[in-house]
C-alpha cells in the first residue's frame, strides 16, 4: 500500500466538541479521528470495525499536534493515510484540513486482537488484503 | 425507604464538561448525576454497577431542568435521593447545589435486566434491602 | 408552524457513544438530539447556532426515554419535530428510529438570550418567521 | 525543577469511560491526563486553570500509549511529572499506574497565550515560580 493513498472525510465541528476557551477540547479531536477510521473501515472496506466476530481492533497509541484551534461550526476535511505495519498492526497517519490549511496532525495505531484470549493475532488475509489493495 | 434520605456527592466542573458559551454543557449533567449514583451503588452500597454478575442496571429514562449555568471549576454538591419504584426499577431524584443555590433539577430511572436475555429481572433480595434500607 | 413538520438526519452510533454494555451510553443520545437541531438551525435555516452574533440560545431542559437499547453501528434516523412555545423558547420534539422502529423518545427546550446579560430575549422577527414558516 | 517530582491523583473508571470492547475508551485517557492537571494547577498552586485573568493554558501537543487496557471500576492513580521547557511552555508527563502496574504512558504539553491575540506569551513570574517550586 503507497504511503500517498489518502482518504478524506468531512466533519463539522459540533458544540459538544468546544469547551471555555471557544474552541474544541484537544480530547474531541480524536472523535474526529475515530470518525474518519471508522468509515474508512466500514464504509470503504466492509469491515465491523472496532468490533469483528473473530477479531477486534484495540487503539495502542494516539497523538495530536494542535497547530491551529478548531472553532465551533467549523467544516474540516480529516484525512487518512493508512499504513500496514506487520500483520497485527496498522498506523493511521491523520491530518485535519481547514480552508486549504492544515491545522492538526497526529495519528493512530491500532492492534487487531482475539476477543477471547486479549492477545494480538494476524488480521485474516481476506481483511489484509482489503487494506493493503487500498 | 423514605423519600428524606438523601446522599451528597462533590463535583468540579471541569474544562471538558464546558462548551463555547463557557458554560457547561448540558449533556454534561448526566455525567454528575452517573458519577454521583456509581458512588451510591459502589461506595455506600457494595454494589458493582452498573454492572453486577447476574444482574445489569440499564437507564431508562433521564430529565433534567437547567435553572442556572455552571461554569469552569464550579464546586457543586450533587444532591441524590433514590426511590425504589418495584422490584426491577429504581427513580433517583437528584438536584445540583451551588453555594447554598439550586441550579439543576432532574432525575434517572433505571431498570435491572438479565444481561443474558436483556429482559427485567427482580433485584435479589440482599441487593434490594441495601436499597431499601439507605 | 404545524405539529406534523419533522426533519430526518442520518446518523451513525459509533464506538465513543457505547459503553461497557455494549450499548448506547445514555447521555449519547443527546449528542444525537445535539446533531440534529445543530443540522436543522444551520443547514436549513441559516442561523448560527447555537451562538449567533445577537443572541445565543442555551438549553433549559432535556429529556429522553429509552425504549430499545442502540448498538455499534446501527444506522438511525433521528426525527424533529421543532414547535415554538414563544418568541423566547422554543421545543424540539425527537424521536429515534431505526429499522422503522421507535426506539426513543425525548425533547429538548431551549430559550434564547443576551449572552451580554444572559438574560432571555426575543428572537429576532426574521429569524422566527424562518423557524415558524419551516 | 526536578524531574523527580510526582504528583499522584486517584481517579476511578466510569462507565461512560468504556465502550462496547469493555474497556476504556482511548480518548478517555485524556480525561484522566487533564483531571490530574487541573487539579495540580488548581489545588497545589491556586492557579486558576486553564483560563486566568490575563492568560490561558492551550494544549499544543498530546500523546498516549496504551499498555494494558483499564476496565470498568479500576481505581487508577494518575501520575503527573510537570517540566517546564520554557517560560511559555511546559508538559506534563503522565504514567496511569493499576495496582502498582504500569498501565498508560503519555504526555501533554501546553502552551501559555494571551485570550486577546491567541499569541504565545510568558508566564508572569510569580506564576512560573510557582511550578518551578513545585
Amino acid at each position: 500500500m503507497s504511503a500517498q493513498i489518502e482518504f478524506v472525510f468531512r466533519e463539522t465541528v459540533r458544540i459538544y466538541d468546544t469547551d471555555a476557551q471557544g474552541i474544541a477540547h484537544y480530547a474531541s479531536y480524536y472523535r474526529f479521528f475515530t470518525n474518519a477510521i471508522e468509515k474508512l473501515m466500514t464504509e470503504k472496506l466492509g469491515i465491523n470495525y472496532p468490533i469483528s466476530d473473530n477479531f477486534w481492533f484495540v487503539i495502542v497509541e494516539s497523538h495530536a499536534v494542535y497547530k491551529k484551534p478548531l472553532k465551533l461550526g467549523d467544516e474540516i476535511d480529516v484525512v487518512l493515510s493508512p499504513k500496514v505495519l506487520s500483520k497485527k498492526v496498522i498506523r493511521f497517519d491523520i491530518s485535519i484540513i481547514r480552508k486549504g490549511e492544515k491545522t492538526t496532525e497526529g495519528y493512530v495505531i491500532q492492534a487487531s486482537i482475539d476477543p477471547k484470549t486479549w492477545k494480538a493475532i494476524e488480521l485474516p488475509d481476506d481483511i489484509l488484503n482489503k487494506i493493503i489493495s487500498l
